[in-house]
């Protein structure tokens, strides 16, 4: 047993930013008890445990919730800082295809994906959504990386079969299942606690309607989650109409395809119409916002309060590399910044608090990976999955006055 | 003598990010020579220089120019990354104004300063046109500082006599003015090749025009910089055009009181409408773009494509505490993302480049704080001021892949 003693902040989900002084005792991965600091000696009476486990934080010390990001793309992070030039499709096609053909080469996924993953943890991620690429062999790295270095990760081979270039997309619907469906099995044969597998349609328009509706399928067999990209920009939407001119919308076509469950990851979101996100609401699917991306290849300002308001899930993704940074904490500040974009062109009700961007990064993005059962927050129950930070530490780039104001 | 041989990146003003493998010479503080890395045998015996004198970059390392901060309110630190829920004028009245008040107290400057100065300085900010307090005997501290640390610095104490606490501010013009001319004179005193001062009414609101006038005439006296706040959100612009009716703009006002010269830095410009923006061009004041602040208290989206194509001189700042990031790379990154979002207001035509970005954060500051003629870029004569920058230092937030496509 271990027991910390100090400052702790997390989201309640009714409080998105809670600080607390607590107690909170770990017994192998779980939680057993988070009560107040005062109650220190009657809960070492309760649970009998020795001085020698209490690990005092100091005063410019806290616990956290580890960090989720939702929505992330492993295989692009040899690109991240590079080509914000193009949007949505052209960027695809120009810039990001290419790298991710070169992990046909394994010997790139196992020079890539450590380098993603102690990236990724250094940053305080200690969950991620990743999508890989159609590799089954390179894929197979990413989710065998993330259980050695001890990531929690959903880890997605990527299906696409159309509008995508001939030297790089799955051959067949049939290779495309088979394939998935032996990186499901090659993952839970890891038998990590950790790392699992997630179905992973790149998005509507790659994948045509057979292999949409076989993806959930399969999904629903497995019990696995799903990921997409949905409505991220207008000229995808055009686009994606035209392919599926028979379904009201861009969300009910997955709807329809089996993709819309209440353990599905959508990515962006930026311009659901009202019907849609009655339709996203109500499956309990999850949106991963990512406004970093958003902003680079000027997809749009996605109005998160309106999600919000809708008791929609919402967690963040830093969609490395359409998005330049692969930290949550900058995917915090854009979506504050994104925010009071919103709230400039209609009214201040649309900016985010930082206390809602800290719920977002922690417990929404649990809530949005289908973990918050176990991670997310510190109850009872839950796993310690949590990161130390010291705003006295070495190089920090915090100062703390005594001069500001109340 | 000192020789660096290695990646130079600078704005030579018509190539915004220009990269190149030099040498380049430095004798005391100025740059002599800047040659192809080629030529260094050439070099070597025309300016007759030891190999001890050579300075040999590794392949990661760099040198580009010192980081400019154009608009940092100095006595605001202690309130960086709190209070952001405000519009400007509330936001000052309740927050920042008390936080200002507590300079009367020298110690609090003898705290707060040093610290400010230390964090610019790691952060790369070589230059930094600060606003201090109303209050002399601090706003003495913040020279010195700055003058001891060896950063290169424009000092401010605050004019401003109404619409303002009757606990802080300056009692009378006269004393305004008298204490102002002190202030001068102290800098001059300090006898610093960094640190000058810089005359420095707050805005219009606080500022009758009598002030106003006799703040122009002393900075033309003292052949002074002047900085203020210009156009920075609708509110304000309203409550200027009430107090100062008889002016067909807020920027003729300034242009009216003596204080829109080419030695003007105007914070913000947010706002300016053609005539305006006219104007500002002719005169040649320059414009510090403050994409963090703006963002923060809703001040709007400056659209800095629309001045550097009317061919005003743009820089940077970081406007803390309203910014909430002491860093121009913060800045330049921001600046980024609120053209992203004025490009998809408008047209892709106003979205910067990160080489535009580069440009506003040394040249282009330059500029702005007039200093373009000894800083900003490495050209013979130029001072040789500059940050080494190493994109694989321990603990550098960068990974370089080698797998990136073209
Ligand atoms: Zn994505
Ligand atoms: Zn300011």
């Amino acid at each position: 047993m271990k027991v910390f003693v100090g400052t702790l902040v997390h989201s309640t989900g009714e409080i998105f930013m809670q600080v607390r002084q607590a107690a909170l005792g770990v017994q192998g991965e779980k939680i057993i008890f988070v009560e107040d600091a005062a109650k220190l000696n009657e809960l070492k009476e309760k649970h009998n445990f020795p001085v020698s486990s209490i690990v005092n934080l100091t005063s410019s010390q806290f616990l956290m919730p580890g960090l989720v990001d939702s929505h992330v793309h492993a295989s692009q992070f040899p690109n991240i800082g590079l080509h914000m030039d193009l949007p949505l499709l052209e960027w695809l096609e120009k810039y990001t295809f290419p790298t991710e053909r070169s992990f046909s080469d394994l010997k790139v996924a196992q020079e890539v994906y450590p380098r993603v993953v102690d990236r990724m943890l250094r940053n305080g991620t200690t969950t991620a959504s990743y999508f890989a690429t159609v590799h089954l062999a390179a894929t197979k790295v990413l989710a065998a990386t993330a259980a050695a270095k001890g990531q929690r990760a959903l880890v997605g081979k990527v299906n696409m079969l159309m509008n995508c270039p001939e030297n790089y997309r799955e051959e067949s619907v049939e290779e495309s299942l088979r394939e998935t469906e032996e990186f499901i099995s090659y993952t839970k044969s890891l038998k990590s606690p950790l790392v699992q597998p997630i179905v992973t349609p790149r998005f509507a328009i790659t994948c045509p309607e057979n292999q949409m509706r076989a993806l959930g399928d399969l999904a629903s067999k497995h019990k696995c989650r799903i990921q997409s990209h949905l409505c991220e920009s207008k000229a995808e939407i055009e686009m994606v109409k035209k392919l599926f001119p028979e379904f009201p919308s861009y969300t009910h076509l997955y709807h329809a395809m089996g993709l819309l469950t209440d353990k599905a990851i959508m990515a962006h979101c930026v311009w659901l119409d009202d019907e849609e996100l009655q339709l996203l609401a109500e499956k309990r699917a999850g949106v991963s916002h990512c406004p970093n991306s958003n902003l680079n290849i000027l997809s749009g300002h996605c109005n998160v309060k309106r999600l919000l308001q809708h008791d929609v899930k919402v967690g963040l993704g830093t969609d490395c590399s359409a998005g330049y940074s692969p930290s949550v904490l900058d995917a915090m500040r854009r979506a504050l910044h994104v925010s009071c974009s919103v709230g400039m062109e209609h009214t201040k009700d649309h900016v985010l608090t930082p206390a809602e961007a800290f719920h977002l990064a922690t417990l929404g993005g649990a809530q949005v990976v289908s973990m918050d059962d176990c991670i997310g927050n510190f109850v009872v129950g839950k796993e310690f999955d949590a990161i130390l930070v010291d705003v006295e530490a070495p190089d920090s780039p915090l100062d703390i006055y005594e001069q500001a104001s109340i």
